[in-house]
């Protein structure tokens, strides 16, 4: 078994030993990932961006994971496949983004 | 080779293409994670919890990818491996949200 | 003096006897809001739309001040007015959603 | 009349000329708020300090009305008076952040 579901059985495994799926609909899931993603930017919040790059490295970790772990459990509540939706996605980019347009330039896709 | 390095593989090679690690630093990349979580909830926004279960499954899958995507890069820049630390932390919620206490309500640890 | 003027002023003057004006650079007090927009979020995380309603009153206060103090102070640093950026908002949201075609849906302006 | 309660009175006019009342939940009011705040981060993202402070100042006008906007609606919506929430909150991070402990340092008030 791959190491994406086996982290989805896992966060399965720990939601329903609490008897949370109640309280995980698609809609909070995706609150819940934003407000982890909150946490995140919180450890760079009036930080330069080399300090940044200092950061703790377990809180790091930590608020990385939660991220991770709400949207796994989004992803399996839906069934995608995740490695799937993400190379689909690598590519799609790479047609708004072409490597000739975008080479070296932070503009987004509709100002290139 | 594992999914998610795979992923990562993949994800630097398209960056690196583009010559975007220069834009990739910690704190952008951060960012960058919150802004697309923010795209995610806005797929739901003014909709009810049902209604947000039929939501458009290719939107969805698009805007997870993009969280998918920023959060593996941010991974892959400082060497963590995601499988691992997704465990670490289900371990360490698991000690701050006992079967026991937490069974069946969605408080937050600090009010169980 | 009107009140928005009075609280950037008091704002301000807070930040100032801190030595605060070093942090608060554009990108920062930007990013300061969406995190405190998140902590509002996290008041209604795993409640339903009913429950939420009945959140408790001080933090939505404590909450939705924060929001308004980090969003006056980039205002303040900006020197907007923060009375006509609204009302010109409101105009051009008008032209967006004209009463006609957005009456009673909640459907993006690219969708109606 | 004060000019917060002219703001609020044009939003909810505006509001209720759409019939958006119904879609206008303090939940829903609140991820609205989030969802703006990470369209004004976007206008910094992959842009260094320096860059962000030239932002484009119709763009940050427009995102910045947008907080507000919904912020004042939630606010309207609770009946709180802005001018008296942002003040109180003043006074409590005095409390939380003294001028002696946190003058010219970025840290959190549980770190100082």
């Amino acid at each position: 078994m791959n190491d994406i579901q086996i982290l989805i059985d896992e966060l399965v495994k720990f939601r329903d030993e609490r008897n949370w799926n109640q309280f995980h609909n698609t809609k909070d899931l995706a609150l819940a990932i934003s407000i982890e993603a909150a946490e995140l930017n919180e450890l760079f919040l009036w930080k330069t961006t080399e300090e940044s790059e200092n950061v703790d490295r377990n809180k790091l970790k930590e608020e990385l994971a939660d991220i991770f772990a709400f949207g796994l459990l989004l992803a399996g509540k839906h069934g995608f496949d995740v490695k799937e939706i993400v190379l689909e996605k690598i590519i799609k980019n790479g047609e708004k983004y072409p490597v000739g347009k975008s080479k070296g330039t932070a503009k987004k896709y509709n100002e290139l």
